[in-house]
């Protein structure tokens, strides 16, 4: 690398998480350790294509050598994205790869315009499914991180966010997956709909309060057996109405309505499998309760740390072994 | 009626349907007859308690005295309001009733405070029930206008809306009833979700576009036999970015999934029995074309009529009965 000062204290690449409403971004050593994290609330959904690059630069700028720098420059930092800024309306669409296929191919990888000249940025594609049509963006990195630990890993990964995605792991492929949208329902009706008044708004639908568990687990076993129950949640308002039922929990039994009718719709998927669970203890708590219950046998795996190993492995494939 | 002058032009009673998002007013003869028809745009939902009053005389007043009239003034005039107005944040609360009951109970009507003194103004209630808990405010007047004109009428009621209402009538009452969140849901996903994007947005979930009456077909034949499939709605979206789905084609999908989560849920109701279906043809005519296809025995009632007929059995049952 010409040009590299011995005493340069930037990183040696940069990870980057860039969902639709924030960015995160991590600089990494040549052991692939995280040195820093960075966060923007600057996500795809609020950014025009042209955006995207000073966007980028004004997250990571603190790690990198000033841009006047008179005289040779650093090599550009190699800088792996994954996520919405790969999409139509992102930074520059990196098109989907097909399934099956192994979650990540980096040679897909798209060089987007206008990035920053002491940048080497790189955007990973996401997933397509024909049949039933389906699209993933991100999640597939938290797969190759899954698959990055536990290589032999066969059975279903489960992703709770505001579009859900289960996916058939075999062989190191994605065999086939389905999107839920469970977390955008739970957030459309706890704060936009009449469900609002007399409901707790935080959170996401996997959170349980303790004091509300009962009322967790008797909607979702009524969702799982009687999933079209979920076109009758108008009942709430009416217990809130008539009966002042607690916002905590209405909270929970929309919660469970919405979790048991997407495990009612995913059930031939966990069914008698190892479900590995991808997301922070708190957020996803019901569905691994759900699950157990069930008789699938969980497993969990910190979303941070899924998508580092994913994007790591990517790092490794396009620039180590290029060297 | 002391003062009231025989070349008096005005109506003899004023029909109020006063709901979340308007208001509509009915100048009426003492026939029963409907002279004139206003409509407002200030429902319920914008109007705080002190502002209903003087909205009401704004709607009407092209048909009351001028309101400074010296000397004697005429009686004024009975204003006989159904719907959200009677409700908790409305003008005044008009605690509901429980069935099983007569869906409309006259003595049960309040009298709001800071009406003009021109309007003699009587607000009906709506209905409760215990278990499962559930409420209506308007429909159990569309109901008594039912009731009103087929006194025998034993069997399921269907009102479609923004909470669709489904009730068992039998012997002029109201036995039991279910409300459905068919039509909000339909509202939030069409324009406020990720599927808002490549779908048309307007109308009601029950019309059905010719050129798309096969993919309303086949997505409620799928939600009625597995209603958890609505969880998976987001394939919607992945049809979009994959395929072009028509934003037509994509609306009536969404309708067939939503309602035929609604009509697996209420098939106890329905099945086998004459279905009411009191709403316009158009934005009903989903519901019509699947209870038909389901051997319901589908009847209509225009809504309009309905709401007058029940207001017209309320007003004789309060006013002319007392003279």
């Amino acid at each position: 690398m010409s040009g590299e000062r011995a005493d340069r204290a930037g990183p040696d690449w940069i990870a980057v998480d860039w969902g639709t409403s924030n960015l995160r971004a991590w600089a990494m050593d040549a052991e692939g350790r995280a040195l820093a994290e960075t966060a923007s609330p600057r996500g795809m959904g609020g950014l025009a294509p042209e955006d995207f690059g000073p966007a980028l630069t004004a997250a990571v700028a603190d790690w990198l050598p000033p841009a006047g720098l008179p005289g040779g420059l650093s090599d550009p930092v190699p800088t792996l994205v994954c996520g919405m800024a790969g999409a139509r309306a992102g930074w520059a669409e990196a098109p989907y790869a097909p399934v099956p296929c192994a979650p990540l191919d980096p040679a897909r990888a798209i060089t987007p315009p206008g990035a920053d000249p002491r940048l080497d940025v790189r955007i990973l594609p996401g997933l397509s499914q024909a049949r039933p049509a389906d699209v993933m963006r991100g999640e597939e990195t938290q797969i190759a991180g899954l698959i990055a630990r536990r290589p032999r890993f066969d059975g279903v990964v489960c992703l709770p966010g505001t579009h859900t995605k289960w996916a058939h792991i075999s062989a190191e492929e994605v065999v086939s997956f389905r999107s839920f949208m469970t977390g955008e329902l739970y957030a459309l009706l706890s704060t936009s709909s009449i469900l609002r008044h007399g409901m707790r708004e935080d959170g996401a639908p996997g959170e349980v309060s303790p004091d509300a568990a009962a009322d967790f687990a008797e909607a979702l076993d009524t969702a799982m057996s009687r999933p079209e129950s979920v076109a009758g949640l108008f009942a709430l308002r009416a217990e809130h109405l008539l009966n002042d039922l607690p916002p905590s929990r209405a909270r929970a039994r929309l919660s469970g309505m919405l979790i048991g009718m997407e495990l009612a719709a995913s059930r031939p998927w966990w069914l008698g499998r190892e479900v590995a669970l991808i997301g922070a203890p708190g957020p996803t708590a019901g569905y691994a309760t759900a699950l157990e219950a069930q008789g699938a046998y969980v497993t969990r795996l910190d979303p941070t740390e899924a998508v580092l190993d994913g994007l790591r492995a990517a790092h490794a494939a396009l620039w180590e072994k290029a060297e």
